[in-house]
């Protein structure tokens, strides 16, 4: 099941300037509440670090912790931007889900936390 | 028949929260009122959910309710248009279809609901 | 002959709201009236109704009544807005051509009629 | 010889209006002044008619006027824009050549004539 | 392991101008210091130079001192940024990583040095 | 070796006018002062004519004489810039070019002389 | 766990006839045997039907009950294989995984069963 | 340095089967043993297994092995072939490796192990 | 000028087996016998070797040595078979080279060396 | 007027071997002798040489002349295989037009001079 505790953050190499990091991961999957098949998609997060950074092998082990979850996809776009948020509380994030076509719908859910910087 | 009802919803899973929402359906089928031939199309939702988001099974149901409607193309966008609005009341909503070509005409219809938030 | 009679409209299913209806077909043709050859093109229709909308087979068969005029493309972009424009009475209209090669030269003729609407 | 005698125009079928044509011809060629090797490229015409529009036919032959011209490509396209603008009196118009590579360059050549319309 | 005395400069030859010099390398390998495993991506340096300008051969070898060295994204992005800046204190400099994949997950990292002058 | 002298101007046939020529040269090589090996790339040359446009066939030649010329990319860039705007001294002009990897690095360097006109 | 029994087949409607049929399931997952972390791929299958066709909600079933097996690529590919025939017994079938990047590593596995059909 | 020892095999869960497995590594990195620069390429290795396949991982490793080693493109790619075969003792096997330019020049080495099986 | 002797060899490291190697040069240049202009073009080299294999940085020095010759394109072609033919003696060759246009007119020429063998 | 005296040719630096020479020209023009009008195309000639090989520059002054030629698309293509023929006497010939669009019909001619030579 989804575990934050799985994340693990790094002490930002270069707390005295405004930088910009993403990490796109092509292979999430987690589960419809309402039917029980699998959801395919991506997940884009982007930021800009204060003083710590998320380490990058604990960030897809956090993900892979959504494989049997069963989860709307707006309640999980929304449970990742919180969990990173409270595990790094960085300067700007945005955290975005792509879904493959499910029933023949293909989705997307955007979340934006903080002001964006100017450098950004 | 179009069936309003068929549409579900679930509590948005974080209102304080400005975020956008995109489904695409690329298997929309309804029927020309005048010619009595299917109408082949997508429908493209994008919305900023307030209180309440919409179930994407129910949404496909929904859709699939207008399979044997004969009805015209602006009013199948402006039906499905106030269907959702009526049963989510987003904070902003635009509603799209793209209907491939009937004798030898493609086109598109654009509904747009209530002022564009910033950050969408 | 080029025959306006031809277009039917019915009632805009929501005149309390301005949204966007694109037509394309890109089956238009119709004839040089200096040298007599036939002209291929397509016609694309963007527009925001007010009290009604134009029938789609209606338009289909209007464009089909240019198929043997002898027209130049500027004459024949215009009398298709304007034609339009009489039957439909729109809030904005775009109506432009885009012409396939003659005499090794492709044209496109633009026209635009009204203030475009804010959400257009 | 360039004879702008060539060009024809017709009356403007709808002078109350701003519209914009485009005529691209992708089979220009002139000579080179200095090297006496042929030229070859493409002439790209976009403007807003006043009274009159050029016509289509007589701009082919005027195209061909210059088939065994020797002129400098700034020259020939500065001529070009002078003659139209002098045959048809536009509101606006743009005329583009762009020259494939003679020596290993290829050229492009610009020429704006009046204020751009709101519309163009 | 990364040498920073491996940079070279040379003494900018148009001092009196503001103009962008970008390097792009495709080639740029070094090692995860959590996993052990080779991370491969690439690295764009765009600047404005004003005392001197880095050498291209010397930037190679550079790039090279850090094959074999244990060094997270974010610090290897600041790290060359840092060491450029010190090197050749450039007017205005962006430094930016592109990684492959790992584990199913893409990464860059941007960091800006300066203002951004105004022809840049 | 490089000669500014091969450059030729003529007059600009419309000095009346603002208007844009732009001249790509994809076969441009000089080579390495530092390691002796031949460098290829591109030549762009963007510029607005005042009294003088470059003769095309001068501009080649003169692109050639620095076939065997031992110079770094800033310099060859800075150089062609100056030596084009003392032969023309065109109203504005941009000059960039754009390398072939050398060392798995690909490079551009961009100048620009004088303040952008309205119309370029 | 992988689970033959979820597949159901049904009567091939049209037995006198080598015809083909072909699925892709872009979205398979199983679980890498050695290192726990999951596995993303694609399964084609391709067949001519004997005496029976594969029902595609049940395929799409027994595809899920790989999620969280740990199990090779070579292994899974030649138990579908296995399964299928014994399930259906076609007259020929060609089973393919295409396995997303592993370690930077990008995998196919093709088994083909019977004599290829002559109109195959 | 070049370890065959890393490889690993497991048995082929099919022997009595002629199929074909592929692996595509596309971030192969060894070293020029003339100039001491890296050398980046892709390794396929395509095959058909007889008593055992390749494991993927230890693969991965193997490949790693060769970073820091001075070898010609020739004697990798051979090296490679040999030491595969020797460790899984393949009936048929296709050793390929495509190197990123060096010097202006881009490199393909093929090595064929064995006849090619009538289904591969 | 040309010089077979800047062409280096070092023994094939496997003699026993018939296997392909092929090197692509995107960056030949040499002159034009009879303009004196500088031609620009590819050279694709395709041999299986026998007992030596050409080394490449030797090549691109060789390559190199064409810079300044006065040499037709079907001569330096020939040219460069015969010398990589004497220096390496391989089992088969196939020497193609694609050039530039210049005047218009891009050319390829295409030499091949003994028979072809099995496997290449 | 067409002038097969422009033709040159020079020794076939290497008669002792079967090679492929092609060259094509992308700017051919001459007139349709029925309408007056300008046609466009191109010219591929390839051929393997015996005595003699067709100079470049000559070969383009040759197809030059052809510009202001009435000439029907397969008188022209006809004439330039009969004059190459006869100026260098090549082992193998093909000599093939490809012309733009007129009248919406684009148009192909291929003439085929002497036996295929094996490596051709």
């Amino acid at each position: 099941m989804p575990n934050a505790k799985l994340l693990e953050s790094f002490p930002n190499p270069n707390p005295g300037r405004d930088y910009v990091v993403e990490h796109v991961s092509d292979e999430f999957t987690s589960v419809c509440p309402k039917t029980g098949h699998p959801d395919f998609g991506s997940v884009t997060l982007r930021y800009v670090p204060d003083g710590s950074c998320v380490e990058l092998k604990a960030l897809k082990l956090y993900y892979q912790s959504f494989r049997n979850e069963g989860i709307f996809y707006e309640a999980v776009t929304n449970r990742i931007a919180d969990d990173l948020a409270a595990a790094m509380k960085p300067r700007w994030m945005i955290l975005q889900t792509d879904w493959k076509g499910r029933g023949g719908i293909r989705s997307t859910i955007r979340v934006n936390v903080g002001p964006v910087p100017p450098g950004a």
